[in-house]
């Protein structure tokens, strides 16, 4: 027997399946660091320790989207090398912040399959859950890949589709215990505007561009011991659909993210995210710039100190976004790369 | 109103304002061990813990050039997010090392402004301090920048330059209290040479040619939270002056500050920054050079075991220095990108 | 006297003469996060705080191949900064963990000398000790490079070639003292083969490929403080044999060994390293893949745990490795750049 993981195939997932994925990790100062020189973001509750301890915490959390592409990263060799395309994802929280020091598993339940009409193919729903060394829940989420199948001939399971929401109801929306963002400091932030500022349907130019180089997005996506073979291997990619490497989806999202600084500085928090879609390819060369709209607001049970608001944050390459481009009527305007539905928690007044 | 910050422009300043920049930053191991994969020093002060142990540091301090782009990248979002040129520095003084865990805040004062004559543009003078999290000044100095007006009919503000030094007066240097150099060992830095062996005048070749990666300069101003456009958006500067992406000035500074190791391997701290000119711009493909001259020698005020080495670096792109290429009758001699006029410190016998 | 350090040419060496190497060096959480990046092993023990303390770590230790490429980069300024080629390794032995914190130094002993015939070059036999700041060996290797002479007129030394294992006994094999692999956590690796598991005479696909960035080999390769001119300076490089920057041979190693982790999840530990031949040159754009034959087995001395393999490595550019490409009647098979024989350690059941 090969001692080679070729990874699963369609046929080798059932419901009600938990797969245990490999490797724990224990996230480090250092990780955060290359997060920083990456995505160059600059949100005080994850740069500051100082900030961070007037907030509760012990120190400065890891930033969230490192935290989810770790959780996730983990996921890919037992459920998507095999993938032929990431679907979405859905109801997926942060629930319990990371520090270094932490280390982080993955554990993954089969929530759903359907085989696809031309047996080749098949969807496979799963809830992955990130936990830290005390087996509390960080980040729990659900996703959807299309897989390949080993064998055509293999017997289609019974068609079981599970229901998502379509948001993350506020409701359900966690902010750290321990913590009060009580008198927080913009001066640190550099922006006044806090969740009281904010007004659903207000649109925000992140204004500024930043260009990928290869070796950006294969150091982040091999940080986050990530295997997927599209990201890394021109050998392969350069006789492929593209001629080239395609870009892990979440480096988008935390360039988005990062760029989302400039007009949402105190927005500190990612509390979840309700849904993403990758609408179009990303590749090594193409320059990311975001806008957001806000989508909603909510008050957080109890807290009368941090507030959420609901963004949909969309990136474009090589378009910058001072018109807003979003979704035309048959799908989205030139240029778009990302339509991201997130609660982030951002101070009151 | 909208909350992208869009930068302040020429007549936004006033002499006497003060300007707190965003975002506290906790510099951590991880930042210096990517300065350490980025430019490839081998200071032994810097590079280990037990040689700082034995001079009386608490452990290895950050290198002096990384502290010093993080306090400087945090200006460039009010400073210099709306400049032409980076005209100078001057009286840059670094007064006390920062450590892994330290949290360092940038705050400037406009000291002068002096509008152009054709109405469209402006110098702003200011003096910017880097403090830590016990408000302690780690490194002070003073910058001038050609910043864009927003409205050029908005009326010329009165004139006002600040006379600056020519260069950090010696009496002004500071060693780091609590420290001694006394048997500093020079086994472990590899080269015996220390502050009595250098005389003015001499020219050291720092030999070695080290090509820069747009993801290299990318990530390093990144990790300094620098938000200048230039530096990380090919889609604009692509159809701009250069076609291309600037790297920051400072990448230039530290990779020539790593080079010189090979000639002044004892010459382990930067106390001071005399001035600086980027005489021509560096890019993605570069192999950048370095050498530097003895202007002056000075004794350290209640120090006898360490020194301090005034030195001019030039740095040069795809031009090796082994004849020291420097200033000709008008400018500088081909291939010359960096002029710098700094205080070093190094250990006495 | 020029303060530049030039490096040393052949007649600079003396059979019994002794190198004290610069610089010291503190590896750090930073560096492993780093190493991580540029690599993405995903092997337990150094990834997991957790798994590490399990096994009686104090925590996570430092990638096996990192502390070698820190301890080998010190030598190079010394040894290898004047070398023509590097011929060979033997007799590698990691004797010790390295942790964050630690302070890594470097001593070589020339042990053999052997001038040309062409009386332009002559190969040097050093062995390299790296120790902590406890003054403890942590890894101890032989190797051999041909080195010019500054002066073709020097008089050759008397021939002294050393005798050199072909493989390291596993009789001088050592696990870390003090840790125990019994009930070690596979459904953490991913991978239920251990020692037991594997036979003498098999082969493993690693199966994916990773192509190699400028700007990746170059960071690691100033991670490790390694100053060999070939890998950085474009500008020398572009006008000399290969018109490009050569990537440093161990940086091929260290992705065969993060692509091994499919296939030997398990084979947590280098305990030696027999031999390893840079059958070609690398270069960035190449993509690299690794297959892997199991040559040996052995037990530990006093050791029920934890065994020993002996592992043959062949990385390819360019070429999968489904068929396993190695040796050939002469030479190699096309596409095969690493041949390198190494002892893993791997637990028992």
């Amino acid at each position: 027997m090969t001692k080679t993981n070729a990874g699963n195939f369609f046929e080798d997932f059932k419901v009600g399946q938990v797969l245990r994925h490999a490797t724990p990790r224990t996230v480090t100062e250092g990780d955060a660091a290359l997060y920083q020189a990456l995505f160059g973001s600059r949100f005080s509750l994850q740069s500051s320790a100082e900030v961070a301890r007037k907030a509760g915490y012990a120190t400065a959390p890891i930033d969230d989207m490192l935290a989810f592409h770790i959780v996730f990263g983990k996921t890919v060799p037992d459920v998507s090398l095999n993938a032929v395309a990431n679907l979405g994802y859905a109801d997926c929280r942060f629930l319990r912040p990371v520090f270094p020091g932490d280390t982080l598993s993955t554990e993954s339940k089969v929530i759903g399959l359907k085989e696809n009409s031309n047996g080749e193919t098949g969807v496979v729903y799963v809830r992955s859950t990130g936990r830290n060394q005390r087996d509390e829940t960080v980040i729990d989420y659900v996703r959807w890949v299309m897989v390949r199948k080993r064998d055509k001939a293999a017997k289609a399971p019974e068609e079981d589709v599970p229901h998502l929401p379509a948001a993350v109801g506020a409701e359900h929306l966690v902010a750290p215990a321990g913590t009060s963002f009580k008198g927080f400091d913009t001066g640190a932030s550099g922006s006044p505007h806090l969740w009281d500022d904010y007004e659903v349907g207000e649109k925000i130019d992140h204004a500024d561009g930043i260009t990928i180089e290869e070796a950006e997005h294969m150091m982040a996506t091999r940080l986050y011991q990530n295997t997927a073979k599209v990201h890394f291997n021109q050998y392969t990619e350069g006789k492929g659909r593209f001629g080239r490497r395609l870009i892990y989806g979440g480096h988008v999202i935390s360039l988005a993210r990062a760029l989302s600084f400039n007009g949402l500085s105190n927005a500190v928090l990612v509390a979840a995210i309700n849904g993403g879609r990758h609408v179009a390819p990303c590749f090594g060369g193409d320059t990311v710039f975001a806008w957001t709209e806000v989508l909603d607001k909510a008050e957080l049970k109890g807290r009368s100190d941090i507030g959420a608001l609901r963004l949909r944050t969309f990136a474009t390459k090589d378009r910058p976004c001072a018109d807003f481009p979003g979704v035309k009527e048959k799908g989205y305007e030139e240029g778009v790369i990302l339509d991201l539905d997130y609660w982030a928690l951002i101070p009151r007044r």
